[in-house]
This record gives C-alpha cells, sequence and structure tokens, in this order.
C-alpha cells in the first residue's frame, strides 16, 4: 500500500508552527475537559467508533485557529474532513484518541495534533487533557515533555532484549488472523503485555516507561502526530514491514525504545 | 472452594471505622503519589508480579494508623501478610492495586482498602492517588464518589442487554482454558470489551460509566474492598457461580450494573 518515502532529510519546524501546535492542543483540551463525564448523546458510526459532540466540538476549534493562523496549510481531520491536502504542509488532527476511554469516564484519552511535510511526520503533540500532560516532538529536536512540574526533555530505555521488555497495546482486538498470530508471536517474546491506553502508551515509551507498542488498523490522525514524539525520544518507529509511517501507510504500527529491539520485534512479528 | 455465606444481614458499619478506612486511604496515598515515576528497585515476587518500596511502605503506613486506632481489628494485606485474623473485624489492604500500572507511569493505579466483619466484605474504599479520585461503600448506605468537586452518591446504569453493554477487564491474560473459553463467549455477547484499569474498571461501573467487570485470578486483598463500593451503587456482585464474594472466594468475579445483566452474564460464562 504505501510508497517508500524519499530519503531526504526533513526541513526544521519553523517555531511558529509549534506555536501553533501548542495553541491547538489548548484549545482541543479546554474543549474535551469541559465534557468529560459529563451528558452527551453518543452517536454510533459505521466503524462503531462512538462520536460525541466533544469530538466535533474540539476538532471545530482547532481547525477556526488552523484558518486564522496558517490559511495555506492543508487539513486532515478525522471529524470534519480533508483540505488542501496537497499543500506542502498538512495537519493531521485527532480531537479525541481513545474516545471508547472518553465515554466511559477513563481519563486514557486525549487530542492528537499532528504535521506532515510533503505527506511525512515531522511535528506531533499527544495532549492528555484530564492528566495534564503534553508530549511535543519535532524533526531534529529532542521531545519535551510538560506537566504541572514544567517542561523537560524525555527518551526512551533500554532494557536489553525482548525477554526484558514490557510491551503496550490498547486491545487485542485491534488483531484477526494473520495479524494475531504475528502478535501472539510478539507477545509469547516479551516480559508482560499491558492493555488500554491509546495514545498515552506511546507516551510511556517516549518517556523512558515501557519498551515496546505494537498496533493495527490505526487510521493517519492515529499516528502521524505520534512519529516526531517518538523520534524525538530515540525511539525507531516503523509499520510491521520496517518502513518508516507516512500519510500513505496503511495503519500497523511497531515501536521500540531502541533500534536493536525494533529489529528483535519485527522479527518476531514476521515470524 | 468457597462455602457459602451466612443468610444473615451486615451490621451497619460504625461511623469510627467509617473514618479509618479514609486515614487509609488517605495516608496510602500520600506514600504512592510521592514515589510515582521516581527511581525505585523493581523486585519481581514468585509470580512475577512487581513490588516496589511504595507498596511495602504504603502498607506499613496503613498497619501503624491501625495498630494505633483499631488494635483489636485483624489485617490481611497483600506485602506484609496477616495478624488476628480470626477477630470479628479484619482489614483488608492493597496498597497498590495495578502495580504494573505504577511502575509504567500510569495513574491508573490505586489503593484498596477493605473491612470484613466474620469474613464477609462490610466496607471499602476505591482510592486513585493521582487522579485524586476515591470511591468509598458502607453495608447499607448508598456509595459515595470523592474528587477535587467534592463529594456525591453515585450508581450504576441500566443499558439494557448484555449486547448493549460494555465489558472492562484489565488483562485477557487473567483467563486461559476453561476460564478463557468462558470469558470469549461473554466478550462475544456485550457490544464492546475494554482493557486495562485494574481497580478504576470497578468504580466506572460504580459510577455508571460501564456495564460489566468479569476477571480472574483476584486474591482477597483485590476483591474485598470492591464489594461494598458496588453494592452500594445497585451492582451485583458475585463469583462465576453466582456466590457472594467473601473472604474464602477463589477469585473469579463477575459484576453487573443490574441484576439482569448478572444473570444474562453468568448465563453466557456458564456455556
Amino acid at each position: 500500500m504505501s510508497q517508500p518515502l524519499p530519503p531526504e532529510a526533513l526541513p526544521e519546524v519553523p517555531e511558529a508552527f509549534v506555536e501553533v501546535a501548542g495553541l491547538l492542543a489548548d484549545a482541543a483540551s479546554a474543549v474535551t475537559r469541559g465534557w468529560f463525564r459529563g451528558d452527551f448523546r453518543i452517536e454510533d458510526k459505521a466503524d462503531e467508533s462512538p462520536v460525541t459532540v466533544a469530538d466535533r466540538a474540539a476538532e471545530q476549534v482547532m481547525r477556526a485557529i488552523l484558518a486564522e493562523r496558517l490559511p495555506q496549510h492543508g487539513i486532515v481531520g478525522e471529524e470534519w474532513g480533508s483540505e488542501r491536502t496537497d499543500a506542502e504542509w498538512v495537519w493531521v488532527l485527532d480531537p479525541i484518541d481513545g474516545t471508547r476511554a472518553f465515554v466511559t469516564g477513563n481519563p486514557l484519552f486525549g487530542t492528537l495534533v499532528g504535521l506532515a511535510w510533503r505527506g511525512r511526520p515531522c511535528l506531533g503533540v499527544i495532549e492528555m487533557p484530564i492528566l495534564g500532560e503534553r508530549w511535543l516532538g519535532a524533526a531534529g529536536r529532542p521531545t519535551r515533555f510538560t506537566d504541572e512540574r514544567g517542561s523537560r526533555a524525555v527518551g526512551t530505555r533500554d532494557v536489553g532484549g525482548l525477554e526484558q521488555a514490557i510491551l503496550r497495546c490498547t486491545s487485542p482486538s485491534m488483531f484477526e488472523g494473520e495479524s494475531l498470530a504475528a502478535f501472539d508471536r510478539l507477545r509469547g517474546a516479551v516480559k508482560s503485555t499491558l492493555y488500554g491506553g491509546d495514545l498515552f502508551c506511546y507516551g510511556q515509551l517516549a518517556s523512558g516507561f515501557v519498551d515496546l507498542v505494537c498496533e493495527n488498523q490505526l487510521q493517519p490522525y492515529d499516528f502521524m502526530a505520534l512519529v516526531p514524539v517518538l523520534t524525538g525520544a530515540g525511539a525507531t518507529v516503523t509499520d510491521w514491514s520496517g518502513r518508516p509511517m507516512g500519510l500513505g501507510s496503511k495503519g500497523d504500527i511497531l515501536v521500540a525504545a531502541t533500534p536493536a529491539l525494533h529489529a528483535a520485534a519485527l522479527s518476531r512479528l514476521a515470524g
């Protein structure tokens, strides 16, 4: 499905874009916090994912900021579709990642803000509105984690081989058939596997708390923001075939804390 | 394994005991908060569950309070063993439920404080130190939820049948063989299954955010505190054979938001 990505280096991300990414996360966070555990009507989309008023409102506020600040940029959003996707810079927005967590009163949901340059992820924010935590990564910079105690650079850890690694995954129901067999091979090789978490799993890896995240069936708005956060923390991020993730990727993702762990995990997935 | 429990009603829990339960949760919470995401040595117990300095310290501070306030009561603790278990009132303490969450920087861990009268659960606290949330239940009282916005009674919801129900479970690895087959039958009958969460799953059910929790391989310190919280919120709580949970129960648990949902889920587990 996905094309090999061009080998050239990513451009430095203008500071103004980093600032806008923060504004988008702030705005979406304020909206979702206000609706968390409140009353709302839950709709069912065709894919059974619950969609809430908060989800739509949070994306609207982000799109309004982009229309004001960077009107020439493209947008791919989960709720309100795509515009100007042929622009050099395209924002990729997921107002609520972890919708099922959100609607069940679980604070492990959040907003994903990504920015792609010619289809390649170069800026990302993982925003946890209830926890008050944010990971921000941009090409060529160390990833920073911000909470009530301030902002600091974070990085992955190195526990050694697969048999020492903690694997994260939101749900085993992401896999079926071949992909379930592959995941089970990886699961059988690691120290332990922890479930739940959605976007938070990737933050845990960036901060050196877990070693692997392996998921499937993600959409671009689920993974584009993750890549710069993880890469800037020292992680290796590819699809299950070892290719870099971009707007054209099909949604299987393998993230490892170190290149060696990534190679070992990829080998297990392959059989 | 478990004996049928005596049919007589539970006594009213003295207000002083309710107050002590709150003090225990406060104290454990302060200890675990201080160690969360900090540096500590992780040991491996025989059962592979990671044990931390925080776990031991949090139970020690609770035992010190009990020794001061209610020295005649018995104690069953995860970390420091049992004493006076033949006492009429026995405290059942789990300083950190969700140890794997705790050691991976995930705030969905907490402290469980239970009190049994003649082996039967009659008071319980689910304490979430990082979220700043607490569920407290006592025999004959409505369960109360407390957060930064104050304290209020909570209750379960009624979504109708299994096909509308959200099922919670910390991990599918709790099940194997027969119990996995039973869990898969239930999972196949519900609307969706969400993983992760440990003690928080039960709080979500008590507050009407989810409809079923089905788990296995729990220890008394994992489930004793849950029962009064859930019962006081209107939930039905039994083992997988439909018997009430007590100190002698073997650790399989089924909680449902309504009696009808419980009966339907029990039937699915049975095959």
